[in-house]
């Protein structure tokens, strides 16, 4: 335990890289709301391997199988389940690892945890593969968010340095977020796209990878979108993010950069707009004032680590010999995860904003 | 709903800030254990106001009151109660709040979401004298951890530029920790907490506010903290740190440093030391590998937006004109919250723990 | 842990019965909803002790202080915080059975589970008294149910062989729950609860004790409250008043007495009645099924044993001596506490009936 | 929402009656326990329809395919899910169903609560096949609960008036458990079981159904089992049978008899037994004092309503033509479901026992 979110909107996420199957179970999503699946396999797509360059190979055959939950292509009132099988994986790649603990995976953590008992088969259920089910969840949800006027949307902000044009925290909309995700490289700054790329093919090169920073917005947010204290959208949104393998950091508007500023120049003054809507001439808040959505975009960023597996030879310890030992990864892996986590970033952000909005009061 | 966090642990924080009182529900603690109440009044000390110049002079009567859950001063497997008075309260402070909604407060989202109902005197249930019940809960956990081994302890890492030395995310132990929270004005380099205090002095002297960084580090957790996917580590200590009020981002270990990193930068490499334990060399990973806790120091940081509250006129507007309007805050506010946040995210932290830890496989 | 329960509206009980004080918080309310305290005072007092000959004579100031959560009188969205003070108890009653469990009651397993560590005084949080605080939840959450037209009502059905006159599962309504429970001594028909007294006084003048069963009716139910399996209303209402001291048996509409019929008589068969509305000609379902409310007034049983404190001589063991002893128990306890139960039956029905109905979608 | 249950061992059940597939999810299970896949078939087999006379001819082809959570045999820390498909099913069977709710079932109140999107066909997710995973899931968790010396069991106790030898409270072990479960018809006194298919056989010939009382034990249950109120015993037990389809009672011990006894007959004495171990003279508390285990054999008996579908003509409602009708169901249906009922009340029991053992204090 526990690979499960939500409270209203519930998803238990289950598998491992290389057991028979992977997949979700998605409780409590309001009724009657048409779910087009082809939308839902576009949506997993952008998440897909192979697709360019600097992405492992590997061929998955993410085909979510919807077992469960819908009836004459609406949800019913019963959990969906969405099976994706395990097909083309290679578990002798793995073989080597369950003596060597990867650095920067969750080989040997889990090893300790779950004393020896846990499949090291490709990082078992600590896999990024299990960000395949969430993407299907997050999916699923968006298209409900939809409906009410309310859409997801993430850019790539940086990699190793490389810096994309940010969201206008202010002005971003629905029609700018399709825009960007629509993109096989999703940037504002398609050059600033290209340096990116260069940047992970001359890690590639060098047998090393590279990290970076997504942003997220969601536009069309209600005011009061949140509950209080631990419930609150940065507490609700942070752990779901923090789910995806390779984040270590999660910020909100101005997030860290509040830290250098006055309270005159962070504080987002109130007004009336012309159409009678109250809105905030600024949005350092990212959309979020106590834990609720203020109506404005809500903007968060978060931080992706460099790839651990690496080709390059690493020191690493050999739990049989008990001594230290060395390792050199030759297994497919992307350079950059950044790219394909744009929508595990977006699915997260999806699936716990669905689970404040269905926990409102009527 | 909801002020309740923890699974197996699970704290209830109850109380608006100028209800008759505040306090928590702490249920599901380990049994048997002695609570020193002399020591959590110490603690609670810390992040009361009032106790130097930069402070607010509001005297808070913040003497908890335990009225159930120990029995000849050890946890007896019932919940914990504690009930903290609201005395020293002027509600007349904030009448005129109720119109016009302060910037960088939930006052406005508040109103929306309650449809009027709620208690604005004070921020309400927003407000941050909710985190005084946190640190009963907080402080009540850490004596429980510390008989474990494990201490949880924090400092200023930054105020308004000014930075303080960062913890040795490697070599930092229980006896720093200890060293650098019996401090009044919680810094490792007290030169730069001189320059913090002249900071805070400036902005206040202009009627505004400045905010900051806090480092908080756990020595001591063994390997195997934490859960899968969405009870990760990262997870739940977000979750945790983000309900404190005025938090806009939290990061571990490197946190949004990786982003410019190489893998071969920023893979921790795995070895045995001397005495037969694994350790990795560097700290990059904060103490968590795949939400899991690795053996080494934990260290994550939070960033603290200006207090919100400002004596400087600032635009806002007028529920009952409905049209725009002025507001300048005549109350007393301290000019930085984060000297006094110091031992919040402590308490975040450590209950957060906590309940991970008990709820681990025996 | 755990004395918690719900989902969207969650209570959360503490104390114990010898501690300084006892009380509840809730938290997930409707907000806006006007709570008439003295209404809930009444309700508290009819499960007050010492209100007629046959119970105990202790008197419990059982005066609630609501210290968070309400605001003008309102529910404002943040929770409810009720202490009751333990005044009038006497803990030196309760010095003996440290050492000597009584028959019937938690002190031996609660000794075991918390390895000593439990505040055995008068049962500690095992004891009755902690009903005190579900009856504040409970008379709170009918309130917000009587605003919707949903009564909560419950009488005694049977005590020691002697019996009421059933509800009428068909016909029941508001009014005939309201006459019922504003009596003394809630029965339908008087000359059985002249009987049952009777049948509690010689129990009395014999040190022992007699049980009953309550039975407890809501009406006003909309179709559709309860949610599939684990969380229908018959799983949600069973693990509400199994929670109150004494519960050994909970059934619905027929109950165990489905056992012995055909399909054809238990079936309850649809009709439309002459205002348009879908009901069942009868009521053997209890207005509930699959989990879900079908409309008819939901009616539900509860097995009461015998109050296991009694005057005369038992047998038990002595854990200091690790022999068998004897005990007989002098303190002062009701002979059949099923009179001061029914408003705990009432109470668990609400709390658990609110929160369904809070979860329901939009 | 909701299918799920447990907090410590989580399960989520998906599926409808004529999904493509139904199953389950189950998380948080002790690791490194060997699951034996073929014994948990046979316990899913004496669940099975078409085992003989007076059981559903339907052949479900309940082979659960386990995708995830086992590795080598073994809980490895991730969910395991098993998913079982609906191959032998007849939609068109419940065409007619869509319009005529039957009484007794949930068509009429699911239509309502999901507003017309419900999976209407063989009762979606409120058919009793859902029980079919549920099995899975107490099979699974009762291996892991024989190793540790705990067994759990069920018998018939009586259908349409004929009764069973109840089970012997005090000396039950798990023994007679094993030689019971293990017959096709699992009663203690095969005569009162030849008398039961009769009159099933005779329900069968009138186009009839008849219900029934299963009674279940739990043997080898240490002290201290169950948390205060809303989780004890009773509380978790009651939650977990009443998700069964078709029951409308659940009880402990004495049950119901308790409301006819006086205090000294129904109080257990405590004993120290020859081997030094506390026992209680008699089991009256059917192994719950406080809703914490007393080291006695648990027992509980759930009472079952007749089967609801019936081949008799039967009053209902036309939703399309809102006037009553005539309904004659058709299919193919158990005109008992009490014999197939047995193996899910066991394996509600051990879920519930499970979840509550792994959240005991280490």
């Amino acid at each position: 335990m526990s690979s499960s979110f939500g409270e209203q909107v519930k998803i238990m996420i289950f598998g491992q890289s290389h057991s028979e199957a992977i997949g979700v179970v998605i409780d409590g999503l309001p009724v009657g709301e048409e779910i087009d699946l082809e939308k839902v396999q576009q949506f997993m797509d952008r998440r897909a391997p192979g697709r360019n360059a600097y992405s492992t190979p590997r061929k998955e055959a993410d085909m979510p199988r919807v077992v469960s939950g819908l009836f004459e292509g609406k949800t019913c009132g019963a959990p969906i389940c969405a099976v994706i099988e395990n097909t083309n994986t290679r578990s002798k790649d793995y073989d080597k690892l369950k003596d060597l603990p990867r650095p920067g995976h969750a080989d040997f953590t889990a090893w300790v945890k779950y004393k020896g008992a846990n499949d090291h088969r490709g990082g078992g259920h600590f896999s990024g593969r299990l960000t395949a089910p969430l993407c299907f969840a997050g999916a699923v949800c968006m298209q409900i968010l939809e409906r009410k006027g309310i859409h997801v949307g993430a850019h790539i902000l940086s990699i190793k340095g490389v810096k994309d044009t940010p969201f206008d925290e202010v002005h971003i909309d629905g029609q700018v977020l399709k825009m960007v995700t629509s993109k096989v490289f999703p940037v504002q700054d398609d050059a600033a796209g290209e340096a990116m790329q260069a940047a992970i093919a001359a890690a590639k090169e060098k047998a090393d990878s590279v990290g970076g920073i997504i942003e997220c917005a969601v536009t069309g947010l209600p005011v009061g979108v949140g509950e209080p204290m631990f419930d609150g959208l940065e507490s609700r949104l942070a752990s779901a993010v923090f789910a995806i393998p390779a984040v270590k950091g999660v910020e909100f508007g101005k997030g860290f950069g509040v830290a250098d500023l006055f309270g005159s120049e962070n504080n987002d003054d109130f007004t009336y707009e012309a159409d009678g809507t109250v809105q905030t001439k600024t949005n350092n808040h990212g959309g979020s004032l106590g834990g609720i959505s203020s109506g404005m975009p809500l903007v968060l960023r978060a931080a992706f680590k460099p790839t651990p597996s690496i080709g390059q030879e690493q020191d690493t310890i050999s739990i049989s010999k008990r001594e230290n030992d060395k390792l050199a990864i030759v297994g497919r892996h992307d350079p950059c995860i950044v790219p394909r986590a744009v929508p595990c970033v977006e699915a997260a952000t999806a699936v716990a904003i669905l689970d404040l909005i269905c926990r409102m009061e009527k």
